[in-house]
């Protein structure tokens, strides 16, 4: 792992709304050799004097940052995707220590794109944003109070990947596909589009309940860490159920 | 180690200037179970408007703070101090990094203190200020732009003081469902003959390459680490599945 690593990482910040907080991780970002900066719905300027009073010299980052009108999009072209939360309940997976789980991000080809997502300062990342991360990061955190202010939460993530660069890693725990590299995100959101249709079309899902149980699916096969070919299997067996119910003899 | 250890530390601040920094700094120690912050001739206000607003549930580590008026009378009492720097020509001895260095923080009798200190935002710790150390810490930065913001940096040691107390935690990648438990193996083989059955029946295996297909499905599905409720919700599809067929107007 190398530099040219944490340059196909993105920082993905959800609708932040602090304009002291967007300038701290811009100057983070640029101490820990990470320019990818991603806004989803901002709340804030980044071009505040505010911003720039924290950011420094690393006004550059918070320029180049690239402002996306949703997470999807944001993510668009990444391969792989952590989220971070505290919300224990809302996912059926094991949250993640940052050192345990950030190694995966950068463990990629070098045409692959990694994104790091972060939610709000006040709301977090809702359910539905989490659907779209394959793993989940929590910061380790003192009972007494938890919540780390969000500039400090990606100071802490942004650390630990620039250790990763600089020291001999050790082996990521990780367990994708050996030979095939990991499905795109959009290769996945069209999957599991196709999977709802489906299953609404066979009468397992109900409109009124396909989102938190696709939720339950989505987990599963994130967990699952698919490649495409095995994304093209599963999506061959959705179209021979479409098939097999539009030629039942 | 454990908490009770991090609170024999203090966080030893020399002139800070920032007020958005010291509440920062207040809410990120208590987020890692630090307690003790001295303040060495503080150039700003810690009961300010803007240090409340950064230090949000931490404002009782703010107003806990013990003034000091020298450092060697911060650290009175102080058997262990290491300083942050990145003047790498002021000292003889070698920087470390924090992962190496913090150790010997947390590492002491129950009846000693240590401290970490730092310097101000605009001059970080002069020669004189050096001298009261044992060891040096510079965090590892980009040489684009390596001067931290003093509150990321205290933020980083905060972090991993913290992880020192935490027990090693290993990576969840392909683990169960936090709350429940990997489905047995039987289970696992009554899904996957279920599924060779409805493949079979909708025409998307044929009986000559079932095996080498299922095998690939069984793979997927392994590393996913099912649980009983998901191995239920994809037999539940199964058996949907047939009911559409059966039942298709």
């Amino acid at each position: 792992m190398s530099d040219t690593a944490l340059s196909r990482v993105r920082i993905v910040l959800v609708e932040p709304a602090g304009a002291l907080n967007l300038g701290s991780i811009a100057r983070i970002m640029k101490n820990m050799g990470l320019r990818h900066l991603v806004l989803v719905n901002p709340q804030c300027d980044r071009t505040s004097e505010e911003a720039r009073r924290m950011a420094v010299h690393a006004a550059d980052v918070l320029e180049g940052a690239t402002i996306a009108a949703s997470l999807p999009e944001a993510l668009s072209g990444c391969h792989r995707a952590i989220a971070t939360t505290t919300r224990t309940r809302a996912i059926a997976t094991a949250l993640e220590p940052p050192k345990a789980a950030l190694p995966w991000l950068l463990n990629t080809p070098s045409t692959e794109h990694s994104a790091l997502i972060f939610g709000s300062e006040e709301h977090g990342l809702s359910n539905e944003a989490l659907n779209y991360a394959q793993r989940f990061v929590c910061i380790p955190s003192s009972s007494e109070y938890a919540s780390l202010n969000l500039a400090q939460a990606v100071a802490v993530c942004c650390y630990e990947l620039y250790q990763l660069t600089q020291a001999p890693v050790q082996s990521a725990v990780s367990s994708p596909p050996a030979e095939d590299a990991i499905a795109a995100i959009d290769t996945l959101e069209d999957y599991y589009q196709h999977l709802e249709t489906v299953l609404l079309k066979i009468g397992y899902l109900y409109p009124h309940t396909a989102t938190s149980r696709m939720e339950k699916f989505r987990r599963l096969f994130n967990r699952a860490a698919l490649s495409d070919p095995e994304v093209a299997m599963l999506r061959g067996i959705l179209r021979q159920i479409d098939w097999a119910i539009e030629n039942k003899s």
